[in-house]
This record gives structure tokens, C-alpha cells and sequence, in this order.
């Protein structure tokens, strides 16, 4: 940390501030300058030291040196993580695609958007049971036999499972039939639920809350792997900005930037990321450009009847297409997909 | 719902839409334009039905008329609600004061709190036992440890508590200690948690989430309200935007566009909505000033040994000082506090 | 400037920056730590290194220290500066207010404008002859006629003027009008607008860009202050946000933030920060209450009928109440108006 | 326009504001639903009366449905715009590379950087020889002795010249030596310099402005072809919002939005757009999956010594690199470059 002293702070002021940061186990290095003081704070410390420092008037700010997270960091562990999940492969080099609907419908509507996903090359399914929804009023899921139904497509397909779940008791329940745990971009700080699924040994797809900064994003991944689970795919999804023309705003240059600072692999959200279909397909191939890790597309056989989500999900037609250009893109870069 | 046509829109889909819109049970008024054709849809649906309009090629969008939530709405019920727990009133008028610290650290701690919040004018405590921290390495609350303190608390001062709840397992322990439930800004969309609080008839305190609009905050406190639970409280604590110099920027124009649409009563946390204790006092007068029907307030005794959030703590002495600059303001404005 | 030095770098490379620190005739100071090595570069130098530094691979961040603003700063010119033209006086513990229409429609208009706003105690008078307008297709402003109706108000009420000048071209035309330039959001950095402003002597209110941070508002007020024109105001006019119910967030917290920065007084313009005319008398008390030093309002004889901003205007009778209102507030506080 | 009326409107509020409706000149179709009246109001405006209808109390809200912007959209000219001024051809399907450095500091610099350039592939030379600071301590751009060295720069290599204007009065000067007149971030809404340049028969770069939204963006493109200058390409250089780690958001999704609403070509800028020049290339080749119709990028033979964006600058080996990636992923979706 450095600690920036105000303009008149006094020596005392500066001699109490070096006490401060030694009691705290940490090394003061005093560094006079023309019109500031500045302290160094040397040592491991990760957390909690800052705002006690902040809160003392004679200084003016604070700045950390480490990032707060650890494990997750490229810095500790240099080489990508591969997560493999049955038929889904999602590593630096090799693109997993994760479609299907948005919400679990019926037996036909979730059998249907397996097979059509598949035969247009997604190698894992999406489908919700347990839906968060902003509305009380709004369908909530089918919840137990919504999971049910995706198993029977695995079954059917052969594609993993990809799911939400809301709350830690309904993790032993999803954990039964999902491949991979999704967590909702409204619960990324929902910390209870990041230790419960941290705790199961089940893949884990994290999506980026619509307001959350790079280093908290990667703070609730740090919650997951601090639990000893370390299949965490982090998805960017969009954030929320003042743009209104599109539901959210898409960062592709997040999928560069986490590449930098994690070895955890990145997926694109393109569907939640515009929420608008005819944006979908240009995001998709924009994402696989660089390099993004995965993708998860919302794909509907009906989009005009779909329950949730219908004015953002692609037809499995223009989803077979969008696939085949990402395939051009993947191979022009040398990604297989 | 209006539905706005694409300018090349045909007949054929013009007819085709008004077969949806009569569908899903709504009238359908087709009106020509110049450049576009409108259909409005007239009947009482508010949710769900938007988004599968909207996926058709041929509209260019669907505008909704009516807001979402119904028993959160001013329409609904005109009268102010009118929050009473113990020592703490919060309604259109009088002004109650939360004060407190971020965290229960110890028996000494609260106490001393809650003394001198109780003597500087608060007429409740607030103190966190269950701590959702952003870093998994930082200090998660005393837990029920803490919730006993915070009782020992009011049995010696009197005050209403208000705390945290984080999950929807910890309600049950947590309504045994508290008065007022606070969730969250990060649990604002856990709706699990929503729903638990909900079946409660404990008041409720509800943070917006940062990254929330009215809609999706109004949203969330008809979770609750759904349950039957008519004591809810919504809490704007700043949202986040550009601006980095402070910790979250904070719109008090939600006080009246609230007290317009809604008859909860709104309370402002300047603490949290800064993140600067030096800008807390103005912002209370502020609060007060513009009908804010309650204020939430960080108060350390020592916030340069605070365990959290010691940067935007107030001590004791000004935040008595703070409460005497805002009576006058109320005083002057026909309110009391 | 902390230059902070990424995990592996090398001696060689650690040496090199110290080289490149000191070409740029600033001290290096070498700080090593358990993780990362930090440079701490001391000296005078306030802009244009950063980047410099920040272009080498092996450098994580560069953390400058001082703020790049400097006549502007609290710390150079302790004493608030006080800006009186004719009737407007602006200054810590008095607040001016500035009201009237958004444009110069017609003489009646604006004279019966400048009647009523001086009536409820208004003590200048806005006016827009030049319109920034969004859409080239909206009126653009009645020009030097209405610069003339602008000054024939004054002759007619004492009220000092305060209208918009757009290009440097317009400057010398629009001071032999004006007695406050006022420069608009859309042109915070117009920097030849800024310096032509600054040319003269003039009052100038500057008003803050919706995307502007602290710093680029406070380095704007220093393009007109380093040209030798001491009497800017600052103007807070809300901020670009994804909240949209309403047209702007209006972040009062700047008037507390900007009082501890920078000398120049700070003005709230409540009706282009909130967009509503029903909310803009409880953000005059706010703003009050938080010790702005002046207020800018929207007031228009027959906001139905406004060429621009109708939905924003105050009527002059709810302008004269907002007024005692704030008079009230402002007593309360031990403030004049 | 629609106009919703609030729940309570009586028969003659409703009566008046079809009076009103009437009176701009648009027909009124009153359509009572189950909570709400709505009058739809039919006709060609397309500014100005929105805010009128909004001053009403009894009005709830007014929704506009024409775009406000006309000449620049795609429904009034569906086939894409071509730009080509000498070397520099951007076009739907054919990418334009605009490259090198962001100011002009040197004959050797620019020349350098011309060379190595056009080697790489760019079809066009940026430089800044008037450059629009942040600080007005920072160097201000070598002016009109910049652009001789720029129209230099052209003679020695045939590149097309962009640079950029930044004031009414400099455009006389400026277009003498450029090819195309670049209208920065900052001077998106400086009407005064839009009309300036839309009088020239110079193409013009026009960059959204960082908290501009869709509409505001194309209405500054409708300023310039307003005046007859049918030579407009859009410039998407990233939005600010709350993310930090990147210096602005880059918000790809533009191109294919813009694509739908307008028939003006769209560039990419990623290094302004990130601010990291590790992350320009991968976002280089995610424009061109995209379908961007040009690149702007900054390349600077020595970005540690470069006087400005030398963060952000790519050095030559790296942009050669870089745009050999976008040729594979240019030809393997049909494009050329």
C-alpha cells in the first residue's frame, strides 16, 4: 500500500501513520516529496488495512499495490485452466459452446432445441429451471422437473448440462442432474451461494454481475476456488451503463484483459450482452476474434412463444449459421472450436 | 403496450400481430401513421408478454404503458406507509434515524455505539453480525455472536436493531434478535432471500442495488410485499457510475421520484452512498431536506480501528453534530425527527 | 508518481525505469517488496509522464500522486473565492440563484420572466440567445436579437445576466451583453472555447460535462483560470448514468467533494439534473442544505407552451415557493440568500 | 408520439391534450385502457413537442416513436455509404485502416511513422497536429506546422491524411492539408464546429462522444450532412461507465446496431477504446469479425518517448502483426482489407 499524507500533515502525524502501518505487521518506508509525503507499506497484506488508514483526516488517499485476489491470479498460476465436462471442453485454444433456451418449457421444447443445438456444433445445453426473475409475477421455473427434463436430453444427446442455481439448499438438488452450476449474474455476491457451490466438486459457470468491477468479479471467483472447487469459467455478460439501445453493454475487451490477470477461462454471453437477436450473431464471431475461451447463446425453436427471453434468443437456423462463420474465425486464427 | 411497427411492415404482419396481441387475452387498436404503424394493446398483462412481441423481425420495438409492480404503487394505495418497530418511526413527516456500526466487533463496541447513536438523537442500531464482504480473506461478521450483542444492545438503550440477513437458511436465527431485516445491496435480486423475508412479519430494509433502476428496486420490494409482508422499507445507498471519487455516486432525486410512485417510505445511506465520512454530514442535511423519510448512518466509535468500513464512519461527536444541523433543517421544513 | 513494477521484472528493467525517472528530472526512489517492486518518482511534475511509463510491458501501473490541477486547488488559494457581479453575489455561506427560461423566446417572455424570478428572489437572470440544441432540427436560439431582449431585461430589473456563448467567434459578441459567459455541458472541453472565455474578464460559469470526472471539471475551470480570468463558478449539472427515470443523476455530493478541492464556488442546476419539474423544488432545499453556493433554475411563465425544456421549467408561482422553502433551510443553517 | 395520461386524467385533461395534439399539427386517437388513457398522436414532427406535452401534470409520459435523425438513416438511403478519399476506401465489406500516432511531434517521427505503416497495410495516416488536451499544462500540438509535416507525410508515402479540427476558425486552415477532417470525442455536440465542417465537401471522421447515446450520435452526424456533406464516417472510441481497468468501455455491439439504423460507415477505435495497447489487437480483429467498416489505431515508432497515448500505442512490428491477424479473419468471412 501507499499511504498519501495531505499537504500539511505534520511530522507527528507522519510518525503516528508509520506506527499505524508497523502495527499492522507491515514495513513504512518514508518518502519526502515537494508537496507531498508518501509512505510505503511494505508486505503481504492483502485486505482490511486500507480503510483503517483512509479514516485518519491528514490523509488523503490510499492506494493497494497487490490485488486483493490470490488464487485465481495468473501471477500464481501461469498456465490456463482447462475445464472439461463431459462433451464440453472450454480451454485457452479451443472454443465450448453452451445453447439451448433460456428457461426449461416442456419435454418437446427443451428435446428439441438439444438436438437442433447440437447438430449446428454447441457442445454443452443451457436451459433454466430455477429462474431468477425480476417480477414476482413472472414465470419462476419448472424447477425439479425442469432439471429432470434436461437430464433426459443428455441422455438423448449426449450434451452437458449447464444450469442455474439460486440459493445453497437447492444446490445438493441441481447438483444431482447439472454437469456444469451456473451462477446468476444477480448472485455473483451472493456469497453464501459462491461457498456452497464451492464446496461440491461440480464445474462452475460465473457470470459477471451487470455492475460488478474486474476485481470484485474475480473476488467471487476467489470465493468458489477458496473452497477448494477450481473448475470456475468466468462468463461476461454485459454490464449495465447508460447505453439503453441494447439491454446491456458487451466488454469483449474483458476476455483479453481476464486473460492477463487469470487463468480461468472466459466465455461470452452475447445473447444477455445485447439482448437483441440480430446483434447475437456479429457478437458471437467478434467474441471467438479474441479469443474468448466459450460461448453461451440463447437458442429458442420458437422464439415468438418463448417464455423468457424470446426477444434475445436466435433460431436454431440463424443459430447454424452464426456457428459456421465462428468456425471460419476460429480457423483463421488457428482455434479449433 | 404499444407496438411499434418496422416502416416496411406488411399487412399480412400487421394482421398477424393483432392475432398475437388478442391471444394473449389484451385489445388491439391498430393506428396508421405516416411512417409507421402502431398497434396499442390495451388490458391489464404486465409482464412476459413483451419480450415475445418484440421477437418478431417486423417490430421495431414494444413499449410498455404500465409499470410492472402493482402493490409497491402510490396508484394502489395513496397513503404513506407508515414503519413502526420499538423505538424506530419511519413515515412521511418524521424522520428515524439508524445509526451504528458497520460490524458487531465486540461487547465494549456496541455498547459504546449504541450509547452515543442513542444520546446523539438515533431511535435505532444498526450493526452487522452476518458480513458479506466483497474478499473472502476479509473479517464475515461475529454471526450469532453477534446478534446476541446487538440484543444486549437494545436491552440496555432501548433501541430497535436493524441487521443483515444474507441467506434464506439464516432468517429463522436472525428474526429471533432482530427488529428490522436489512438486505443487502448485493442480495437486492436474490430473491430466495426476498421471498424468506417476506414470510416474516418482521420489517424489512431494503438496499438498492447499485446497479438497480426504480423499476427492477420497486420490483424487488414486491417480492416481499407478495408475501405479505407490509413493512418494507426501500434504502437508496448510492449507485455505481463513472465517478470514482467518491464510492458510489448518490442520487437523492430518488427520494421524491420514489414518494411519487411508491407509499414505502424512503430512507438515504449517505455512508455507503460516499464512502467519504467528510461527506456524510452535508449529505444527512440533504437527505433531510429534500423528505427523506429516515436516515441510515455508519458510527464508530473508533474508526481507525474499525474492522470494516472505517474510511466512512462518523465518530460519535460528529454525528451529534450532524443530527443537530439536520433538526434544524427539519424544523424548518414542518418536520420532525 | 508510484510506478509500480509487475511481478518479474528484472534488475535490468528496474534500472531502466530509475533512468527514466530521473531523464525526467524527477527523484527515484527504489522500494522493494515481497511481491512487487515500487519506484516512487518525486518532483513537481504534473502531466504527460504517466503515460510514458505506463507504455513499458514490465510496468503494472503508474500511480500519480498529485492532482494535475493547481490554480484551481483548495491547497494553493485556501480562501473560497467570491464571484459578485452586480446583483449576483456567490460565495460560501451566501447563495445566489439564477433563474429564468431555457431560451429567449420574446421580449414579453422573457421581461415577465425577469419580473416574477426577481419577485420569489432570484437574484440574476439565465436566458439561452445561443441554443445548443441535440437535434439541428430544434430552434437554435434568437441570437444577438435575444442578447438584446436579455439586456433590456436588465435594464428593466437590476437582474444580471447570465446566458451561453458556443464558439470563441460568438465571445466578443455575447460579453457586450452578458455579465456571466456561461459555458455549456456539451462544451466542458471546448478547450478554445475555454481559453477564449478565459481571455476575457468576464465572469464564467463552467458547467460540468455529463461524463466528466472531478478532475477533467476542476483542469476545464484551469483552461479559463490560466488565461488570467479569475471568476469561475462551477456548475454541477448531473451526470450520464444508466438511471433513466430521470434525464440526469444529479450527485450533490460534489458540492462537499468540490468545497474540500477547489476555492471556486460551486452552483446546482437542479433542473437539467433531474429533467422533472416536480422534482426540482425539493433539490433546491438539498442543495441548499448541502451548502452549495449558488442555484440555476428553469422557471418559464407557460412551460406548456416552451420552446425548450417545458417538461423541466418551474412555474413562477412553485419557483416562489421552492424559494421560501430554501430561504428557510438556508436560515436554519445560518446561510443567506 | 404517444402520450400516456395518469390514472387519475379527467374527460377534459384528456380533452385538452387532444386540443393540444391538434394544435402541432398531428391527428389524435384517444385509446382508453383498463388503468390508463392513451392518446396516440399521429403526424410527421419529429422535435420539439415532446416536452411540451410532458409539462402537463395529468401526463404520465410521452414515447416518441420516429427516430429524431432523417438524412442519416438507413430507412430513408438503404444503400451503405461509401467513403473514398484518395488511398483510403471505407465501404460495407471493405475495410479502411486509419494508423499512426496521436500527435505529429517531428518530421522524422511522422515520416517514420507513415512508412511503417503503409508497410503494415493502413490505407491512411492519422496524426494530430491540433491536439485537444485534458490538462492545459500538456503540449498543445505543433499546429499548422504539424500538418505541413502531415501533407509531407502523404507526398512521401500517397496515404490519405486524417486529422483533427477542433474549432470553427481552424477549418479554413486545416482542410488546405487534410483529407479527412476528424471531429474528436470532446467536440461531438460543438454544433458550431459540426456545421463547419458539414459546409466543407471534406469527409469527416465524427467520434462519438463518451456519454453519447445512439441518437445523440447520429443527430451530431445530421448536423454535418445538414449542410450538404454527404462524406460521414462514425466513429465508435468507447463510453465511459463505472469499469476502470480499461481507460473507456469498447462497446462492439455499435457496428451492427449502427449498421441497422444508418447507411454511414462505422470505424473502430481500440486504442482509445481500452487504453491498453496489450489489448488493442485482439479488439482490432474482433471489429473485423464484427464488420466494422474501418480501423483508426495509434502506432508510434517509440511509444515510450511518444509526448501523448503512449499506453496506447501499438509499436510498428506489433501493428504489422496485428494486421495480418485481421486479414485472416477478413478473409475468412468474405471481407477484404
Amino acid at each position: 500500500m501507499i499511504v498519501v499524507m495531505k499537504p500539511g500533515a505534520t511530522d507527528a502525524q507522519i510518525q503516528n501513520m508509520v506506527r499505524r502501518v508497523e502495527e499492522m505487521g507491515l514495513k513504512a518506508h518514508v518518502i519526502v516529496g515537494t508537496e507531498r509525503t508518501v509512505i510505503a507499506a511494505v508486505g503481504e497484506k492483502r485486505n482490511g488495512e486500507r480503510e483503517k488508514l483512509e479514516s485518519y483526516d491528514e490523509v488523503e488517499k490510499v492506494v493497494p499495490i497487490l490485488a486483493p485476489y490470490k488464487v485465481a491470479s495468473r501471477e500464481l498460476k501461469p498456465q490456463p485452466t482447462c475445464v472439461e465436462v463431459g462433451s464440453l471442453t472450454i480451454v485457452a485454444g479451443h472454443i465450448g459452446v453452451i445453447a439451448g433456451t433460456c428457461s426449461v418449457e416442456s419435454e418437446a421444447q427443451i428435446m428439441e432445441s438439444a438436438r437442433k443445438v447440437k447438430a449446428a456444433g454447441a457442445t454443452a445445453l443451457r436451459g433454466g429451471a430455477f429462474k431468477p426473475r425480476t417480477s414476482p409475477y413472472s414465470f419462476q421455473g419448472m424447477k425439479e422437473e425442469g432439471l429432470k427434463l434436461l437430464a433426459a436430453a443428455r441422455d438423448a444427446t449426449g450434451l452437458a448440462i449447464v444450469t442455474e442455481v439460486m440459493a445453497p439448499e437447492q444446490v445438493p438438488l441441481v447438483e444431482k442432474y447439472a454437469d456444469v452450476l451456473q451462477i446468476g449474474a444477480r448472485n455473483m455476491q451472493n456469497y453464501n451461494l459462491l461457498q456452497a457451490v464451492g464446496e461440491t466438486r461440480k464445474a462452475v459457470l460465473l457470470k459477471r454481475g451487470p455492475a460488478a468491477t474486474m476485481e470484485e468479479f474475480l473476488l467471487a471467483a476467489e470465493y468458489i476456488l477458496d473452497q477448494g472447487n477450481k473448475d470456475v469459467m468466468l462468463c461476461e455478460r454485459g454490464i449495465r451503463t447508460f447505453e439503453s439501445h441494447t439491454r446491456f453493454t458487451l466488454p469483449l475487451a474483458s476476455v483479453t484483459y481476464l486473460h492477463q490477470k487469470t487463468h480461468l477461462p472466459v466465455v461470452i454471453d452475447p445473447s444477455h450482452g445485447t439482448g437483441i437477436a440480430s446483434l447475437v450473431p456479429d457478437m458471437c464471431c467478434a467474441a471467438v476474434a479474441c479469443k474468448a475461451d466459450g460461448l453461451i447463446v440463447e437458442v429458442h425453436p420458437d422464439p415468438h412463444h418463448a417464455i423468457s427471453d424470446g426477444a434475445q434468443s436466435l433460431t436454431p437456423e440463424v443459430f447454424a449459421d452464426t456457428m459456421q462463420q465462428c468456425r471460419k474465425v476460429a480457423a483463421a486464427l488457428g482455434l479449433t472450436m
